[in-house]
């Protein structure tokens, strides 16, 4: 079980290696919603996206009690680059397990942080299959995107940061939910310094399944998958449902139009680049806009990685 | 002449209404170019420019001293919302002479703050005609984007926040020159608040003319006008190249293909939205950054209103 001290330590050992971000406002936006909207702004994190928190806290914690000598996992997003630059921090190898299809930019993302990565197959089973060679070869020891304590508790001081830096206390804070890593590290962060703030999780349409683990209690499987939130493909693992399941109190779905609208009016309004996974808790407030409205709502704006070839406006 | 007690009692009328904005750094920037840059986020203030300081100061002014039951102006840009916000702070009625080849985007923005458009041809004698005949019928004073004192000691205290708000003194300053509103106010917060300071403009080239006044002494027109960075066509009048020339240091061309891989530079690595127009000095640091490297340079990105539907990239 993840506790407040344990959110604490990891606060402290990664503050020197990430940024403090800012909480960004908007009148306008909360002219819209009715509600009075703190954005926490982790699109200006380190990598670009809360993942380095996770990272971060996973690989310093393996160094302190000399675990393993190298690092692997798989990933196509954020939290490749957030293991590669955590690895780079401590001085270990980390050999990111990526699909041959994974974009040159991401690619090249990782290994500016001189990172090695081990191509595979664009399936789930290849890229599992890929990490165990690597942690049989090389000795390398796995940090998971989100099924990892660590991680988790990691991902958590980004909430936690959020609640300190108010001068007012939060009736609710939104994140978005894929592997569940962000919310159950916010909704636990809540649970610990702001328990009177609710916790809600925003999913996108399509990648539906958070939504309906956290009512049957187990860890449900999408229908389908097709969604612009690219950050937000992955299922629920046992370990974040538990907490989401203990902790959240609802969770919301949002359409891809809805998304695309959210991130334009961040982008047009805030003056600031959020990727589609960032705006999917906006989309969650504005859709339900007669709950939130009064209330004083944290959004945790996730990360600010997009392509500028490829933009859905 | 604009004295030091100007700009303290400008910041000290225009406060209530305006952002301290927040003054950014980034690592990957400053490894590039060898400087060590502090980037005051005007891109972040009201009406999403520093044009809001300049109006709010003048608007500000003529409520005091009762000179004007109304406001007008001549622009298609920031200054046009800079003055129909503050218009709509203190109560005045704006009318704003705008091309009717403006973009809808702009037009929406001004009517969005209660401003009426005063639709006229899309040349300068249009312009300054429409601006004249609503003088006469409404007796409406004119708020000159650049060329008016008032206005440019309002741009002047975006220079002091940042200069107050390092806990460093900077090398050199770097500002984008269109009409010399921002340069201007600039260079005099510089030379007033941190003497030792050199100020810099950064100009297009396709709008060149800045450069050629500042080394002949008088106002010279740009041989042509071609240049994706639309905040700065316009020329400096007498008064703006006065201050400019005994304060500034020198000013810098730089091309639309450096002017857009700043701008995309910004928006990759820093997550934040600047204008082409802002990411001009930038742009000129990176030209020159044989000359910057090593150097506390201070960039002011004075806008992000741009249409998201018309990037360069």
């Amino acid at each position: 079980m993840i506790t407040l001290q344990d959110i604490q330590e990891a606060h402290d050992r990664i503050r020197p290696y990430i940024h403090r971000t800012p909480v960004f406002t908007n009148e306008t936006i909360n002219k819209l919603t009715g509600a009075s909207i703190y954005f926490k702004c982790e699109n200006f994190q380190k990598i670009g996206a809360f993942k380095a928190r996770g990272g971060l806290n996973a690989v310093l914690q393996i160094i302190e009690r000399q675990e393993a000598n190298s690092l692997t996992t798989h990933s196509s997003g954020n939290h490749a680059q957030a293991l590669a630059y955590a690895a780079k921090k401590v001085g270990l190898p980390a050999y990111i397990v990526m699909p041959r299809t994974a974009p040159q930019v991401k690619q090249d993302a990782v290994r500016s942080y001189g990172a090695q990565i081990i191509e595979c197959d664009p399936t789930l089973e290849a890229r599992e299959e890929g990490v165990r060679q690597v942690m049989a070869s090389k000795g390398a020891v796995l940090v998971h995107p989100f099924d990892n304590d660590r991680v988790i508790t990691g991902q958590a001081t980004a909430a936690k940061e959020l609640i300190e830096d108010l001068d007012t206390v939060l009736d609710a804070m939104v994140a978005p939910v894929g592997g569940g890593g962000l919310l159950s590290g916010s909704c636990l962060a809540a649970h610990y310094f702001s328990p009177s703030t609710s916790v809600f999780g925003a999913e996108p349409e399509g990648a539906a399944d958070a939504i309906y683990s956290l009512k049957s209690g187990v860890v449900e499987k999408p229908s389908f998958i097709n969604t612009i939130a690219d950050g937000l493909l992955t299922t629920l693992s046992e370990r974040t449902l538990a907490i989401i399941h203990a902790h959240v109190k609802d969770i919301y779905l949002v359409s891809d139009q809805e998304i695309t609208q959210a991130m334009k009016m961040i982008w047009e309004r805030m003056k600031i680049i959020v990727e589609p996974s960032a705006a999917v808790a906006l989309a969650a407030v504005i859709k339900n806009k007669e709950f939130f409205a009064g209330q004083k709502v944290g959004i945790i704006l996730s990360g600010g990685n997009v392509d500028l070839a490829k933009l859905p406006f």
